[in-house]
């Protein structure tokens, strides 16, 4: 960590704060000069808060130079980590597909869901039981009801399932969910992200909207600093200014990631940019960027959903996709 | 709303479509042209969903041309909203100024805070409880017995007070809050809008880091849609590119937000840039473009703060502030 | 185009402007609710400005529904458009790599640069003799030296020749390019582009760090309605919040632009994160994402690099991007 | 400037490094840690480019403690500058107001626009000759008439003219204009600046759509490291997600810039929304946050205008702007 100081800082109070760093453990290294005097933080900074500093009347600026997180950072756990249930696993030579409608509507709709992706090779099956909705008169999903399909689709298929928890009230009703989702909405809800630490299932933590990657991996830190070792991080495309698709999928994020975290990284190319079209190409270029699985949303009948029909494939339109998706896993040296 | 058809869209699909709209009630619009054919929708559609239709394969895509917010919406409802707490009201006429330490830490801190703001004519404390905050090694409030020390400031000085839930676990511990904040990372937190849609408390609602300002009000739509019509709009900063400040102030949301909802608007100029030097400028700023009120921060010993020390104002600075607010306050037509 | 009248409207005023309509040759149909009347527009709206009709008094607002590009527009023209250049081509089936150093430098630098990428396959060479810079204390290039010099490599490995022009004061010296490059932030010079309109060279339009797919599209709309056909969009990052990389790379504008207009479109993996590590996979996603061809930074020593060093690969590195490059194309049926 | 390391650096090349730094005139401090090495450089580091740095790959990252520009910075030059024009000026107790038509469509708009903004209190007349537009089928300007009609302007009224330079070549039609307006679309337009560096006459520079204040400040000095220091900032809005104003009014731009640098500020509210009911309170929030002058769209009757219509004001209009104006700057101390 980096603190620039003011020009003309009251010198003891520049020795008083030197001290004070000091008695934190860590060494100082102080450098003046005509313009500018910087003093530099070699040790375990994480604990030190920028803001904190930045409030001195001698401090003009603080810049990190190393990365506010242990557990995720790839520096200190070289190996890729495995999350793995049942038979799936996302991470290493791994690759995991999570397909399914967006909301649960009918046992008939998420039974027959279920059935084709995993025909076509899914290895998951998703399905909204709660739904976050921007208006107040949408469907927000039939909550414990749907909860209670997904398990019937389970026991039908064998997939296991990946839902998403709006709230910590529902938890419980997640007791046999195999997977559990915190949405873009939810990814700095930190009540729900720690209490999602001490509990034994991976999590599927999706990125902000307009969340860095750094925020993304603090995000990540909370729930492994509770005991939680199974995180699994999914790029969903972040709010820019474009307007000609719902948002713009990073794909950089996927290899960058992969260099900071030993986390597995996942796409959602549905939520990515909202157009159904754009699932297959975008899901082609999440294999060769490195990830470790897909998340994509697939219904029987997509002009009938109840949300989110514009992003959703058919079961055909799936098929086809994840024809593509194995041809180049292959290349890429995944295990789908 | 206005549905724009695919070149070639099956005819009797097209009917159908039409037929199911008129259903609901809508009364429709067809013109046809040679590249270009276009349905308009009048009526009530804030419950279709464009979504829906845009899954259609005969419809390319769909523009909303009314707002989809109707309780909050000034075109229903032209008379400003007030809402009163006590003595101390924002909207109308009625300018309401909040202030107070990001965090509540001691006793001592938190009731120098009130009678200091009191006395430079705030009307409301704030302090924060419950803090979010992105590290999970940083420190987090100190919960129920910091709603206890604003409760001892609020009666020492009979200030209304102000904190963040952060949480529904936490909402019993605010019953002798005066009003709940739904910070910025809550704002599309839809359980926790439609649970307090149900309280009779006024609820500031912060607009999220990257919300629009239709969703915005789509959220204050959750709350009112429950039945509670209290609700005050926060502007606080917007994240964009700009890396000078912490956040990028949305000023013209205050004018437009006046003009698009009867609802008070107030500005946080703290949050908004991150910076306490822009405090006073920015301050001057809300009251001239038309706001009902501000929430700043105010901390005895800004360096010694806990959390966002650097953004906090000092008693001295604070004063300074509120000077200059009063009198663009009695420019402007406002009662402080 | 759809016109959204105001409440209470003058009803002489709407008459006068439907009239007004009529007469530009426009159909019209007028739809009045109880809250919303709307006007819609079917014709040839790319000469109607929507801002002169929002200047009425008795107009909210105007939404276009059709795109106001027609010559670029793939609604009107069907087939890809194939931009040949000698033997190398960019469109349809044919996949171009363009390749070489940010700055020309030397000879040597050049003639190196331009083996090294010819033999790993590249059809064209790249490099830089008028240089943007952000600093007026940064090397701005070797200017009409710097083109010489590529002229000498051209001669000297047969690649045809791809430049930036950042000044039209400066286009005789590019009498001997082959594609001429407006950068980023030339998109909108439109002066520049009217005359690259009249010229008979390939046009590489780099999307502006800011400018909307829609935007970038009217640009090369500029170029094409000079009577030059032959422009390649380039996409090469957007600016956003995230500061983890340089831009953020629109990976999705690859197979939406590809819907939207039958030009090429190609991907510049090194300027769209200014990190010479994600050059690889980022090359990878644009072959599968449909693009038709790359624009990559290569120098012989990167370490050496008058300006952006930090993204550009040495040849050993371009080497083995060009491997899975051409394992890619060959799936996606591309001829490279 | 602070290089990190990477993690088992070469410890010759590290030691190379550090010596060719301190033949630059740099003093080095070096902090070695057990898992980040940092290098703060002291002394002037305007000459020395990140990137060139970053390219080394023993470097993991470079951070920059201190501007990057010199003349335009307030640390090196703490008086405000003041750009006069006859007795019209912009900086310290100067505010100077300019108003006029988007674009020059007649002599006799122009006269009459000028006659009623010199009446309202405006120090300057602005009028649009050459226009960058973003469809190549719009009005683009009068052109060389265009500026001809405004020095018309000029002699009837005696307000000194500001009119926007899209082009080196057309400079030679500006003899006669007072402020040359350098466009946002044009603010890194290198050629152009580095030219307008060696004119005597004071430069309106436009804040980029996606430019931060840094790169505002640098293409500032590129202009005042030719010799020319009359440069006038302007803020005008940037590009957001937000859609609902064309562009955000980044107003905290202007108390920071006024702390960045003592080059008058002054702010743009039509451009900054697009919206014409925005621009009374939105010129009210530039006086109070200390910015140095205003320039506003004025059309006599703008439901005719040939550009900008819709964020147009009419004379009726802008009077009663000023007279808000006026009344501020007052209090502002400020003289109109």
């Amino acid at each position: 960590m980096i603190i620039v100081l003011k020009q003309n800082a009251n010198k003891q109070k520049v020795e008083d704060l030197i001290g004070g760093l000091r008695e934190r453990g860590l060494s100082i290294n102080y450098s003046e000069g005509s313009h500018t005097t910087i003093i530099g933080l070699v040790g375990d900074t994480s604990r030190v808060d920028p803001e904190d500093l930045e409030a001195l009347e001698i401090v003009e600026k603080v810049r990190r130079v190393s990365e506010p997180y242990k557990l995720a950072n790839r520096k200190f756990h070289t190996d890729d980590t495995v999350v793995r249930v049942g038979n799936a696993s996302f991470g290493g030579e791994n690759f995991g597909v999570v397909a399914g409608p967006c909301s649960v509507e009918s046992e008939e709709q998420v039974v027959e869901a279920a059935r084709r992706v995993k025909a076509a090779g899914a290895s998951f099956l998703r399905g909204g039981a709660f739904k976050p909705r921007t208006s107040p008169y949408a469907f927000r999903g039939l909550k414990a009801e749907g909860i209670e399909l997904l398990l019937i689709a389970k026991k039908e298929t064998g997939l296991p399932i990946v839902s998403e928890l709006t709230s910590l009230d529902n938890l419980d009703l997640f007791a046999d969910v195999d997977v559990i989702q915190v949405g873009a909405r939810n990814m700095q809800n930190f009540d729900m992200l720690t209490e999602l630490g001490h509990c034994d299932k991976p999590i599927l933590l999706k990125r902000g909207l307009s969340s860095t990657l750094e925020e993304l991996l603090m995000s990540a830190e909370y729930i492994m600093s509770g005991g939680n070792q199974n995180v699994i991080l999914c790029e969903r495309g972040i709010r820019t200014f474009e307007t000609a698709t719902r948002n713009t999928l990073d794909i950089s994020a996927v290899p960058l990631l992969k260099q900071l975290t030993h986390l597995p990284v996942i796409v959602d190319p549905s939520h990515a940019t909202g157009i159904a079209s754009l699932v297959e190409p975008l899901s082609k270029t999440a294999v060769v960027a490195g990830a470790d699985g897909l998340i994509i949303e697939v219904h029987p009948t997509p002009q009938k959903a109840l949300c989110d029909g514009a992003q959703s494939l058919t079961p055909d339109q799936f098929d086809k996709v994840m024809e593509q998706v194995k041809v180049l896993c292959k290349l890429e040296g995944k295990r789908l």
